[in-house]
């Protein structure tokens, strides 16, 4: 059976106090699910009040976007925290999250974590597993955002989370199916038709497409787009139009894990 | 028809990181509430979630205690934060503690202000109105914990909220049924058969007692006691065994509001 | 004699992790004297180091910036510190700022406190006195940056302090000498024109020109312009020009004061 | 030529805001020169400026201990930070120590990193060399305090700084001299006694010994002693008088680098 419904995701809510980042009012026209951050790395209670009412009022569906105690950092530097406090931060921050929901007549329904920290879950089992774990002690029902063939996506599924599988509109793929780190050349792509073409093509082949051209099979639930550069909106919308042109129906997380 | 359960209630989680403060433990022999920190004045997500365990251990009632962001002031600092700035950042609070609750199987039945954010809430309508507001978007359940005879108190009321009536078992009233300020004399009663008395008294008056020997009928749920200070844990434990002695059973706050 | 030099202060660095604010590279093209965010209302050590040195760079003096720890309220939130928590920690923030200058080649020559700590501080006698006796600790040869007729500059001048006397561009003034509050209509001025004239007023007047007409005299050091709003940058380039179209020389505040 | 001043250091100033660690005014009895928190792992202003005072009137020397910005982690958590931050990071916490220096008539002579990133220091030559270009940018007649032997040590040698070797009184080496793990069994001694031999072994050795008995060449200026912990300060008092027995001078790190 063809897949005829997809989701796409982005990180919003990332301003804090009087700074502002990214045009989150326009980017919840085109997405279907939003990772809010949780005041650790960005967003602040106001903020994350604002951020769950602006996406209630757009029919997007609310995500927390936990991160590492690090608002200078912008949560994209590594910590060695221990599993107690990792799994006791998360729970923290989603929690705070909820609270935001429930006042605004919403639910948070899934945690993506952020940044450093999604990247060392995508990679170290035991930080995965806590992650795992964290969103598991909270609410059984909490899908887990996760890459698609890590191993966050592993910890969420041997916990009996509902995991969403997610690929990267504008990253390229390993061999392994990892994404091709930031370092090396070709590792983003930066233009808009890129893509969209990189998308579909994944979606087509009913998996992850290697930069190689290999093929990866695995489900894929959500696209990751991003809101922050000059283009990045833009490139956005042109991927849900491409998307939408070939048939398929945009929805919410929800309605696909 | 005659009082015969009270509720005795005490601030714990006040420890955060390598820092250690009160006799948790202990005092969870004594109370039948705790007011958790919720990391804005102290706490952090890993004292939280033990707290919250070794409350539920204890058949302790879960409320959480939030205050103003001043973790160096311990959230005694008066800060000015707007309304919409209280309100969010009371729900934050309360969201992380629910967030540890529910991770333990447990539930935050009530809410009480801490420190500097208690006082002026005590006395300023406004401010008084935010945090009733803020409970009441997040559950309707909650207990607001607030001082007998104080602007929270009224809040709460007219926001249709539970309310518990608390009084003070170490200080002393003025005419107006506001405690006495600690700057002036007699604020504080240092000694444990006087806090016994003093709380026996109002018990038995079925309201405040004031400095003068005045009585200021009202509803009393709850006694404060302290945790902190060398006699602390004693004198609550004497203020118990007073209580028990004279007939009242002991009860978590649920069960009186 | 006619003063014939005059300094253009500005607050910079206001930048933190990664958020961005201000347009700092184009204002320190039109300013004499900086004010730097020193990272307890804005700014980071990163910020601060790269704010120095690109102030070295355009031959702009130094001044710290320090401001009530609350990042999320950018110091703009009135607090109640007490005076020894005060001192120590204008006495943190500027020695932070002197080691970014040690490490740059540079010298802090100027103090002016921020947002809500320097409206506090221009009004309350006690607050300015701790003010200037925390610059006075540190180095005798700072200069405090101080609103004409103010508490503070009172203040610097009993603790026997070089005290520059500032002017606001876009701010009008009271009959007491006092700024206009920002409730009040007519309180700022929107014009880049009209903030010349009034600046071009006051020094004409050699004092204080209020809002009806009265004149408070007073020496006046320097000029505050901002770096903030879409026009912040053309009116303070404006404001420049008239000056040195007036025969202004302008200068750093070290050259003034 | 036979060694015969040596000299004892400690942590101090970790307490932060409501909560107390350490007997720093006991430990200051005892030891030469301080290592004193600055804000950023542990100490806050007041605290900062209250060490200091304590410190000058022991006849101690002030030493900076700047740490990751972690509050919660006490520093002990590894951050990864750019070069360009870490350097910015130390700045910021020495120029704030200086500050209250300053301001109570001393100086400070010396930089000892803290906990995770000392121990990052003494193993990565390139964080070794940002540290040492921090203390070198600020101050070249700044000592820097580093295990003998180590990493640190080298770069300090490299950068041209005043370095201070010391040796841990509780701590047991490697062949290749560096501490044994806290994981493994006999890393720490724990009996008064044993430190005492251990100091006098290698003082008198002129050089690190090993756990196996090996001798490892180097220079010993100061002996690092704890205040945490029941024992530490009688063991550390032990120490001081073992060595004052056997014909040692006591003396600030500045007498001996």
């Amino acid at each position: 059976m063809t897949q005829t419904t997809i989701n796409l995701n982005a990180d919003l809510g990332e301003s804090f106090g009087a700074w502002r980042m990214g045009d989150d009012a326009a980017l919840l026209q085109v997405i279907g699910s939003a990772n809010i951050a949780c005041g650790f790395h960005a967003g602040d209670p106001v903020v994350m009040r604002e951020t769950v009412r602006l996406a209630q009022a757009n029919g997007v569906s609310l995500g927390a976007h936990p991160a590492f105690p690090d608002l200078q950092g912008f949560g994209r530097r590594a910590m060695q925290l221990s599993t107690q406090e990792l799994e006791a931060t998360i729970l923290y921050q989603v929690g705070a999250l909820q609270a935001m929901a429930a006042a605004e007549g919403g639910r948070v329904t899934h945690v993506k974590p952020h940044g450093a920290l999604n990247n060392i879950a995508c990679a170290d089992a035991e930080v995965a597993a806590t992650v795992a774990r964290a969103v598991r002690a909270l609410d059984r029902e909490l899908i887990l955002l996760a890459p698609a063939l890590s191993a966050l996506e592993a910890a969420g599924d041997a916990a009996g989370l509902r995991v969403g599988h997610e690929v990267f509109a504008d990253r390229t793929y390993q061999q392994d199916g990892q994404l091709t780190p930031r370092s090396q050349p070709g590792a983003v792509l930066h233009d808009a038709l890129a893509c969209v073409q990189h998308v579909l093509r994944m979606l087509d082949a009913g998996g992850i497409v290697t930069a190689d051209g290999q093929r990866l099979p695995t489900p894929i639930h959500s696209i990751c787009v991003h809101g922050d550069g000059p283009d990045a909106v833009a490139s956005a919308q042109q991927i849900r139009l491409a998307l939408e042109k070939a048939g398929y129906q945009l929805a919410p997380l929800t309605a696909l894990v």
